[in-house]
């Protein structure tokens, strides 16, 4: 009989979170799950690691029989210790989600949930981040069915090493989800501002707030799909070099 | 009478760096500088933001005449914050360093140096991020000479928006650098390991810790350059979309 799957799945939004909990449902009907996560909720904490402060784990065990172990630490440190450390082996596929909020164009450079999946791939894990694109979430259905499709999917198929898919569910009945498509990373961005504030103390301080900002007119890219009620799958890769202006710079040195 | 350029420095060593300063005393030479850098060491931060936290300001005096604003986030913050409202104008150029420790290979994925650059980057101004391949920096002169070379270059040539420079200077005298090489991102990781101790109270905990493996033999990629002390530029760009992949997903949703 061949053994199940061996998932490793992960968050930013932390192991007390609610999509990771639905991952966990979905995830467990097509093979074993093993959750390390954030002890935390680590949103926006991109690829950053902890190389100044030491890490704790800990068991964490939720209603359901949902069992883990907490890191005190961002979600690329989890996807490190859990295959170096706590799991001692490599999984068949590793999930990161699901996030509560999208992960689209600019800003997927901010996001935990991808970071966690791209430290997946770059140890040649098969690896997915998932996000449901609703920050007031009351039902995860639609975005555990795409999750347990997806993750089957790619069990069988595999992901090139050092690529990971980037997966934005829209945030509707499952029944309304139009399909698929493989989109480019688009254009979306948050428009930062920063609002002053005053303490009781009366010593001032700053909020970061954005507003997104989406461009793109077609489905192609990635936040027009899930706008148009597309599940978007981005296939994306961390080259950074920029080749096309590359041969512009070569006598840089001298002018 | 041209005015003289505007040009704002920040780091992830934090405002008391040496780095930093070294770079102020650099940059001073090229242009009007505007220092706005974290207030405690942010190494490893990446592009992570301050979304779920206050953000403190604070002016900050140094030796020399060295002024600037410290801010209580991350590398990315700075960017931010200081051209939507500390500055409150677009500067002509953003330096980021000078890092203490090489920016390199697949590990510029982690840098907050060059997190501070892909901001400027973003927000359309020409930005560097300079690193300097020691730990144990006690001369910065070799990379103060390079920084103004490389900057007044970029405020005569401009860069691509989207696209910043990552620069690395071998730890050497001047005289010993062979010239600049434009590079791609090589191969260079950390192979990461953690170690295991034992705290006063008998609980357990992790460090993590890595060594560095290069196996790139050609001086195209820019951890090679740099060991054979030429100063490595790559130009680097936040595109993420696998391309090559692209194609051979389009049927994901119906294996």
């Amino acid at each position: 009989m061949k053994s199940k799957p061996k998932i490793l799945i992960t968050n930013d939004d932390g192991i007390f979170s609610s999509g990771i909990y639905a991952l966990w449902e979905a995830l467990s009907q097509v093979g074993d799950v093993y959750v390390v996560a954030p002890s935390d909720e680590k949103s926006a904490a991109s690829h950053s690691i902890t190389i100044n402060n030491l890490l704790r784990v800990k068991k964490v065990k939720r209603a359901g029989g949902f069992e883990g172990w907490s890191v005190s630490g961002t979600p690329a440190d989890c996807t490190k210790i859990a295959v170096k450390e706590i799991l001692n082996f490599i999984p068949d596929l590793l999930v990161s989600g699901i996030n509560k909020g999208s992960n689209l164009g600019n800003n997927i450079m901010y996001s935990g949930t991808i970071a966690a999946a791209a430290e997946g791939a770059i140890l040649n894990i098969p690896s997915i981040a998932i996000s449901l694109d609703s920050h007031n979430v009351k039902d995860w259905s639609g975005a555990k069915i795409e999750a347990i499709k997806i993750s089957k999917s790619i069990l069988k198929n595999g992901i090139p090493k050092n690529t990971l898919l980037n997966v934005n569910v829209p945030y509707c009945n499952s029944e309304e989800i139009k399909g698929v498509k493989i989109t480019h990373q688009g254009n979306q961005y948050f428009k930062d501002e920063f609002e002053k504030r005053n303490a009781p103390s009366g010593s001032s301080y700053y909020w970061m707030k954005g507003e997104i900002i989406d461009k793109d007119t077609s489905n192609q890219f990635d936040g027009n799909a899930v706008s148009k009620k597309y599940t978007s799958i981005t296939p994306i890769t961390f080259k950074f070099t920029d080749t096309s202006y590359f041969n512009t710079l070569v006598d840089l040195h001298e002018n």
